[in-house]
């Protein structure tokens, strides 16, 4: 690779707390020397949840939310943060329960993504949830109301990148899916 | 849908203008009278082209480039900004042009995601290029270092989520050109 493409950092400041993450200015500079200020977005590692339903026909556990950034809801698969001190799979059990009421009995990790590689600091991973228990009430966060569905494969082939399927996490996340169960 | 998920905007002020977008703050009021402050990120769209190229066996081009998010280099499709007053058919044209040199003779729409629907306004769409032209010199933006690779389908399948394949919409992008393929 050539070295020139690497930019290293010589000062970073935060320009705005938002909660959910730090706005930051980064001053760096290029391995052939050219300089630049870059806005970099600190935010926290989140966890993406395939869940598999057992019984016939194949269908995964879905969340229908309201998404404030577009404006509209999407059904996208469990996902969250990553808490303090937490690690990843651990965030993933819980979100899976706390969003939709269910346990699972095995788990595998099918990847990890960049949020937004160009801007943001953070990375999202994917498990795989298997053997799900049955549901209990489920205990979503405060200012978070979700409505939980059982949506079947062909639904999400068909449908991904329209509609209420736009969340790019939730692709990458089916086809990580496909790839661990040998589809292709 | 439970009208209750709907969250209506009653304010929106901009808290820091930082180039590639604009973080606001926005005072919102959810159906069932929850209320809620919100940061949303207001960018621009962008796109995404995935370039199979003629010839034996199955390569796509695409480009690596340094990522001032998460600080490393990554190998992604051809992407880039929609400027003002283009159309994202054109932007994904001018993108193509400009990053690896060639013209297509055939465009499709793959799709549109979100770019993080949970705080960002904007899309991306992806299309496909088909029927290229040769290459000849690209012209990258001045910030802007790309390194052109021609890379096999084979070796994306299976790097998908590792090493430098760790963007959300080049995954999300080859899975929509194997649907568009008819692969399965």
């Amino acid at each position: 690779m050539d070295e020139r493409l690497v930019w290293r950092e010589r000062q970073r400041r935060v320009l705005q707390r938002c909660g959910i993450f730090d706005v930051c200015a980064s001053e760096r500079v290029a391995g052939d020397g050219r300089e630049g200020r870059f806005t970099v977005l600190e935010a926290p590692g989140w966890v993406n949840v395939v869940a598999p339903l057992p019984g016939p026909g194949e269908r995964f556990l879905m969340v229908r939310q309201y998404r404030q950034g577009i404006e509209r809801t999407t059904v996208e698969f469990p996902a969250g943060l990553v808490e303090p001190g937490e690690e990843p799979a651990q965030a993933a059990a819980r979100e899976l329960e706390e969003e939709t009421g269910r346990q699972a009995g095995r788990w595998n990790r099918l990847g990890a993504l960049a949020a937004n590689p160009a801007f943001m600091t953070n990375w999202c991973t994917t498990y795989c949830a298997e053997e799900l228990s049955p549901a209990f009430p489920a205990r979503p966060d405060a200012l978070e109301r979700l409505e939980v569905l059982e949506v079947p494969l062909a639904e999400l082939l068909a449908g991904l990148g329209g509609g209420e399927l736009v969340n790019p996490m939730t692709v990458a996340a089916l086809f990580w899916y496909l790839r661990y169960r040998a589809r292709w």
